[in-house]
């Protein structure tokens, strides 16, 4: 018995400025390829990796692809053997969701290898667990829109309560991904445990308009309510030339420019595919300028999320 | 020349439980009822307060009406005189509005003898001030339902944004205010200056939640999303039995229930009329048999707001 799948996850863009945690979207690209190839030996393989440049971890058991596919079987009751391989196609430590991105290609490849028993939504813990694995944590603002698509706002972690929200058309994301390393453990430890009640306040009014921006297609509402007073000002600090690039962007049309993920990639949303392509490419030029080599991407959001190749 | 007009302006949910100064909605009952005659005096005299128990300020410069009232024409440099009458048709330091509801229909009242000038974003600031005066600090959550009716998101105070969001058919709301005395300046002492992150994480969560149920006409969500894990648990203190009635509500068939703005009103949503009536009346038998007398009400959300009697 040989079965072969190979599957694209995209790469994701979580808190969307004020949603901390609880919101997240998929893009077109970049993104990760899992290849998977049922067997019966019972032994799952980890048989190539490319485009990591050695640095993803070998061992089955350490690596998120691997471990999430075992976890899959296990859950299953079922004892095939699988050969994996997987294709980076994005950079990694990035802010981009890197291993949320390669961990839900080996589900889905996984799942449609078992002719889909589980819906993506079900899918959506082994993901989570294998965030746990590569971050520490589990959370879902990466792995669920990079598995269901779209804009996805956690409502709730315990119990998990995920809802996909309408996806406007005509809303360009720009990614500009400056090469310094900003490990998401790190980003994540120098944020202080207590925030203002006011910021609060100001942060949820916030989460409240990027919600409605989106439910009611108005795209001037998520502008206006792009704005993070308690994570950005602090991560910002291990970007160089946040504020620059922020300025920079929103003088050249975007309605609104934030960290992705935990950094170092930084995102702006426009209304013009013209507009985040030049957009981008000043960013660049500006990292360029001060030494910093960049990758860049312009994509609208992702409706589908993951699918197969 | 002598022209006349009445006003109604309807008691508002503020908070609606997760959404602590961000969210209100607007009832159809109860209300406040202010009628205003214009007079060549070039003097505002406060004529006639009802329902109040004598208990509200007669002094024009102190009354709510007459401020807000007298704030407009100096905003407009208008020298008319005006006589007013206000008819409280509501409990007042209940949580349910009422300095809001007063203001609102004041302002409401002037402005449509002046062949509406304004519109009814334009009169929000005035209905704030009027705010500040009654209660030493300028929210929107109660006046902004109550002038432009349904649901209103507060999404920045500075500069102020405000976005109404679609009202779903079928929501009933059941009010019950027990008579028992929290001023609102007592109600926001407690709260705390700081809140955990974490906490503010599963608030955001829960704002975003409201704000997609009410946008997505999915009662369930707004159901799950009612949730308030940083002010409720503090000013519940200060209601009796009121996780007895929280219960209650749930176990009746209510999607929510919380607190009505600073209380001691508390509030459940359900999905039909007799649902809410059957909750309404359940929660006043307990408060009853515990000794307290209660005000309740069932209304669905009002569309309108305010409007001219």
């Amino acid at each position: 018995m040989t079965k072969s799948i190979r599957v694209f996850a995209p790469a994701t863009v979580a808190n969307i400025a004020a949603g901390f945690d609880v919101l997240g979207m998929a893009v077109h690209t970049p993104g990760d390829e899992v290849e998977i190839t049922l067997n019966d030996s019972g032994i799952i393989t980890l048989d190539l990796i490319t485009g990591d440049e050695g640095k993803l971890p070998r061992d089955p058991e350490k690596n998120i692809v691997s471990a999430v596919v075992k976890l899959y079987l296990q859950k299953r009751n079922m004892s095939f053997g699988a050969s994996i391989s997987l294709h980076k196609k994005m950079p990694f430590g990035s802010g981009l969701g890197s291993s949320s991105a390669s961990a839900v290609a080996g589900l889905v490849a996984i799942n449609a290898l078992m002719e889909q028993p589980w819906s993506r939504k079900d899918l959506l813990p082994l993901a989570m667990e294998g965030e746990r694995l590569a971050c520490g944590s589990a959370h879902a603002d990466n792995v669920a829109p990079s598995l269901l698509g779209g804009v996805v706002l956690i409502r709730s972690y315990m119990p998990l309560d995920v809802v996909s929200l309408p996806v406007p058309k005509g809303v360009f994301i720009s990614l500009v991904y400056p090469h310094v390393n900003v490990p998401t453990g790190e980003a994540r430890k120098i944020i202080k445990p207590q925030v203002l009640l006011k910021d609060a306040i100001t942060q949820w009014g916030n989460v409240g308009g990027i919600v409605a921006g989106f439910c009611l297609h108005d795209l001037d509402l998520i502008g206006r309510s792009m704005q993070d007073v308690i994570i950005e000002p602090i991560r910002a600090i291990l970007i160089p030339h946040f504020y620059n690039m922020k300025q920079l962007a929103i003088e050249n049309g975007a309605i609104g420019f934030s960290i992705s993920g935990s950094g170092p990639t930084v995102f702006a949303l426009s209304k013009s595919e013209a507009v985040a392509h030049d957009i981008t490419q000043k960013l660049s030029d500006l990292l360029f300028k001060n030494g910093l080599k960049s990758d860049t991407f312009v994509s609208e959001i992702n409706p589908i999320g993951a699918k197969i190749l």
